[in-house]
């Protein structure tokens, strides 16, 4: 068993070491490009910094490209539900893998809206795996984590299992053709083990980070929180050694190692993620922990309207692109932020320039940057 | 003259009086059925706005349809651009038209890449009209408006046929089979226009609204605001007169009054305008002026960088789509948000139900709403 450990660490070390820091000496031509085109300087606000985040990822390759697009929403189970840390019942987190199969949740309807392919990950839903279905993929860790109230939601050979899948999953659709990648999820209690991972690796008090999510009341929301600083004492130990495995592994969810895991196989493969709103974000912050280099990979895309967001994306660091006020996962809100990436990518490579043959000569004689507003 | 100027207020009341304000006691049906859509209530935010809005402004019928797309990029040249008010020379405008016809500004890009009709409209540049382009309307009403800081920048009766012009084009739009209309713009000195209107209308001090623009140092910026004051000085009578016509002809552009327009015929044909930036919002304001019951048809889509943004919007009660930090203008910001319009109406049509037989029986059973976050 510690042999095995040990193996998995091994695979971990040498699947993480793939990923190539981005070189930010780039960023000064992406940036003289951007300048070039006819539009005032800067006049593009955040698009701007998007597509010399995309130039940077891509090595400086163009033109930039973001399609296909393809996105993974992830499903698991959590035993942290039995604290009653939720106003639904467990059962609807495979209710939802049901819609999301017949293609009748929100996430199905922006995907076929926005362009965008969907893949359903089954990461270990209560009730054994799902019937064969062509969007699903199962990659099981087991059938719900344990209740981290009471010890670790997972062994850290499930959480390096859920962190490889999610890697693999990442580089197959690369090699399919995939230039940029989104993460979404669903599984009941899971707004539970996102606060408490922010808890541990952001030195934020979980009454900071616990809402009322769907229904919970005050009384609730305060339950909610105790079962958080239950979680984070039971597994203090894990907490204490500093390791993100054995973090992840304590305070986790299998949807979570697995879009992590999401995360760093971008990273590795050098396309932009695509991270959505709360319990996403705590993927992030788990692959941010175990690669700091994967920041230069990834897009926060919303801002949820979980009340913890406010304090979050600050200690995160992260400026969202939209702010929408959704709160609904499954990877709608980093759906949504798709058409920016692409609007990004195509402004800088299709725009006229002031410096190039494609602009006819008698535009911007001058030479100033055009389009100028008084 | 007189008889003239009495013939054009009548047509424009009666074209104002084919606006038929919105019902908003569609509104509950509208939020009954994003209640009954798989998600936890409210849990789309802004989308459900969107979606409410959509469906009230097509008076409950529905599959509510946002395509196809149409914007119209208004330009036009300002008198007051003589006072120093720009970083750029006014001929800037006339070349960013030819930079719109040749397909390689900034709101080209974005509209192939969204799926966005684009006509460019030459409301009054300076330099007369352009050749004959298949994307270019020319409805001129002049060779740029007069200097507002020494008289109106136009007469009532140019205004109004800037107006009824503008209605016409969102009419005919309407009448190809557009479903959306969207208004940018291009004229050098209409920052210093569009915060004359805002001042004029909203009372705000014309110090709160300038800023640097693209290029103004502080000396730049007090001489810009010190222009506004003359403005208003100048044409305190129309001012006076609570007239919007006479304040919109006294202080407005030919392609401020035009957008006016579009804003007013979206309305009048029952489908949503998309509001670009800050000059595009004193287009809306003026419309607004004309008939409040626009405001219901129609979506400020972006917040701009242009500083007086964040104090015009509160007094405007306009909540943008987006704050992307763009102030490039041209129909950029509005151009964003058209996917999120589409991903309003497709999840109001297309997501699975709770009641519907559209959703298995295994789904839901227990009838609670589901995707919820614990």
């Amino acid at each position: 068993m510690a042999e095995e450990a040990r193996t998995a660490r091994q695979r971990l070390e040498t699947a993480l070491g793939r990923i190539v820091p981005a070189d930010a000496g780039l960023e000064p031509a992406a940036r003289a490009r951007l300048d070039d085109l006819t539009k005032p300087r800067g006049s593009l606000g955040r698009l701007e910094d998007v597509a010399a985040a995309l130039y940077v990822m891509a090595g400086g390759v163009t033109p930039l490209r973001v399609d296909p697009v393809q996105f993974f929403t992830v499903a698991a189970d959590h035993g942290v539900a039995a604290e009653g840390v939720s106003a639904y019942a467990q059962d609807v987190t495979r209710q939802m893998v049901q819609n999301f199969l017949a293609g009748g949740a929100a996430v199905n309807v922006l995907c076929r809206t926005l362009g965008i392919g969907l893949r359903v990950v089954d990461a270990g839903c209560k009730g054994g795996a799902f019937p064969a279905h062509p969007v699903l993929t199962e990659c099981r860790l087991g059938d719900g984590t344990a209740n981290m109230a009471t010890g670790p939601a997972m062994t850290e050979q499930a959480c390096i299992a859920g962190l490889l899948a999610g890697m693999d999953l990442a580089a197959e659709a690369v090699a399919a053709g995939a230039r940029c990648l989104g993460i979404g999820e669903m599984g009941i209690g899971n707004t539970t083990a996102a606060s408490a991972l922010f808890s541990a690796w952001l030195g934020l008090d979980p009454r900071q980070l616990t809402g009322p999510g769907t229904g919970l009341n005050g009384e609730g929301v305060r339950r909610k929180a105790d079962v958080i600083a239950r979680a984070l004492s039971v597994n203090a130990g894990a907490l204490r050694s500093g390791d993100p495995v054995s973090v992840l592994a304590a305070l986790g969810g299998f949807e979570i190692a697995v879009m992590a895991g999401v995360v760093l196989g971008a990273a590795a493969a050098r396309v932009p993620c695509l991270v959505d709103g709360f319990i996403a974000q705590s993927a992030y912050l788990a692959a941010l922990k175990l690669c700091p280099a994967v920041r230069a990979y990834t897009f926060v895309a919303h801002a949820s309207a979980e009340p913890g967001s406010a304090v979050l994306l600050p200690a995160l660091e992260a400026r969202p692109l939209l702010n929408l006020g959704m709160r609904l996962g499954e990877g709608t809100g980093a759906a949504l932020a798709v058409p920016l990436l692409r609007a990004a990518a195509a402004l800088f490579n299709d725009m006229a320039t002031f410096s190039g043959t494609d602009v006819s000569g008698r535009l911007y004689a001058g030479g100033a940057p055009k389009g100028a507003r008084p």
